[in-house]
């Protein structure tokens, strides 16, 4: 089977592409399948992939139909379809959030209509599609009421994937992720890209500043827990998900007082000092606006695992991404 | 002030547009304007309008930006976005719905986005964003999971007037029509189309075939309640809506047989006797799928009224389309 990663150059495609590889075959609705290739799409061609005949990156603008036709071919029988424009930038760049966000996405679910045989299509969406007043403990039942373009946007993308596997034009499945912590690599432009960096640059020998205090709470998933929730997703029976595609997944809920105190825990206090506190008005005030608490038991029926503790998710880094070694 | 109608020459529209000329004025956000133009935009000129120096009929394409930036010009104050393809009809060509019912939506915001000044926009949204698995009673709190593509359109269209008003690009405000009972004119091609026209041929001495059983509910608004609505919601204060801009409006929940024994009571035993039961499965399982309990109190608690009963929606419509006269 050809499957599609799009995004495939960001740090969750790379991850998903080397499962996928390791694993080498996907149960899809004729069967197990072997993976004979793997498209990685993205704007910029993947780097530092492992050197396998299977794997084929493609540099392509999502925005434009024709370039997605040409990833999204007549073999394809599976699409993770993971590109989008992250949440602070879609706030600073509507017009770019809307494109690829929206257009990108609707490009995606039209180049798999256009498939001899309707393919899998794994979507990442996010809970930002949540927002403004909420109940303490959300569930795949709370309204939304995104209160950020990029939750508008994932909501959108939402309600089109679930309509096109309606009309039988796709089987796609939405899984709305919560923050995935520790994100490897260099801040990017997500609102919350700092409770990466105050693990991340600590254990890397670098200062990192928090812009929240300790009691602020983010709803957490490790990159593992995303990788293995995305291949659960593509594998799952299309009636498995009933008359909605969209499925909150498990997470911890951690303070980032905890987070830091976990981190104190793993690599000792002299890694834990490196945390600077500096407050930042504007981030306290995205933060405290995110939804904190899921009641997520629909997608745990479903076998969709969070991580145990904040630990867990710092060891599985330094094993990960530090070659097991703390500065 | 300079007002746009898009579906200008549908039959709200041109409802509306006759209760704007006689109200002569809208509350806006600077105090009370005097409606110096009227544009009405659809896909053909509007026909049948009074001879009125504000009125201006507009054909044009509402697919095309460049087309809907000349309806929408730099004077425009107020937009009453009623234009869509309904519900059978997006449902057998998905495409067109999808052009008209999401990218004209979208066009119409961005012309908006380009005024000098905010305009204020009230779009018709419709109870078919609800759908699936609902409890029996709704209300603006129950998760949208429309099972339809104009359901699926006119969410989109909710959440992208929510985040351009979130943006102040537009100052918008969505109503969740109920069944509008009773259309005047021909039959539609929406799937609700015949709880018109078993009351309206009946009245007009010619027989209607009712697809469905007396059992079957509805959630219906009539013609006059929909147009004060419509008003209302372009006169709300923008803070009245809060965190979201969308509104389910109060309507009545009447069964067939209900609406069919009304007929009787009001036009007696010889019209009601005009109606054929023929059930059509197909519109049968269609309608059964329709919510049709309403707990609209945040609608009711800004001032918006349903019909007191199914006989009251048709006196008005034998005043308002038969002159008083039943054949």
């Amino acid at each position: 089977m050809h499957v599609v990663i799009t995004g495939g150059a960001g740090f969750i495609g790379k991850k998903l592409a080397s499962a996928l590889l390791a694993r080498g075959a996907l149960e899809t609705a004729s069967g197990r399948q072997a993976i004979d290739r793997l498209t990685l799409f993205d704007v910029t061609q993947a780097e530092g992939m492992p050197d396998d005949d299977r794997v084929h990156a493609m540099a392509g603008n999502i925005t434009d139909l024709a370039e997605v036709h040409k990833a999204i071919r007549d073999d394809v029988d599976g699409v993770f379809h993971l590109a989008a424009i992250v949440s602070a930038n879609a706030e600073e760049d509507f017009d770019l959030g809307m494109r690829v966000n929206v257009e990108g996405t609707r490009n995606v679910l039209e180049a798999c209509r256009a498939l001899p045989r309707p393919a899998r299509l794994v979507f990442a969406s996010s809970v930002a599609v949540y927002g403004g007043d909420m109940p303490d403990v959300l569930d795949d039942g709370t309204i939304l009421t995104p209160q950020t373009s990029y939750g508008a946007q994932k909501a959108i993308g939402e309600l089109l994937l679930n309509d096109y596997s309606r009309k039988g034009f796709v089987d796609g499945r939405a899984l709305r992720l919560p923050t995935i912590v520790v994100r490897p690599g260099r801040p990017n432009r997500a609102a919350s890209t700092f409770a990466s960096s105050i693990i991340r640059e600590p254990l890397a020998g670098q200062e990192a500043i928090c812009p929240v205090g300790r009691d602020a709470a983010m709803y957490i998933l490790s990159p593992r827990r995303v990788v293995d929730a995305l291949i659960r997703a593509f594998e799952l029976p299309a009636d498995a998900l009933g008359m909605t595609r969209m499925l909150t997944l498990p997470g911890i809920t951690v303070s980032i007082g905890e987070m830091v105190d976990a981190l104190e825990e793993v690599a000792g206090e002299r890694v834990a000092a490196r945390v600077r506190w500096e407050p930042d008005p504007m981030i306290q005030k995205i933060v405290a606006g995110w939804p904190t608490a899921f009641d997520a038991r629909r997608a745990r029926a479903m076998g969709f695992e969070a991580d145990r503790d904040f630990a867990e998710i710092i060891r599985a880094h330094i094993e990960d991404e530090l070659g097991g070694i703390v500065s």
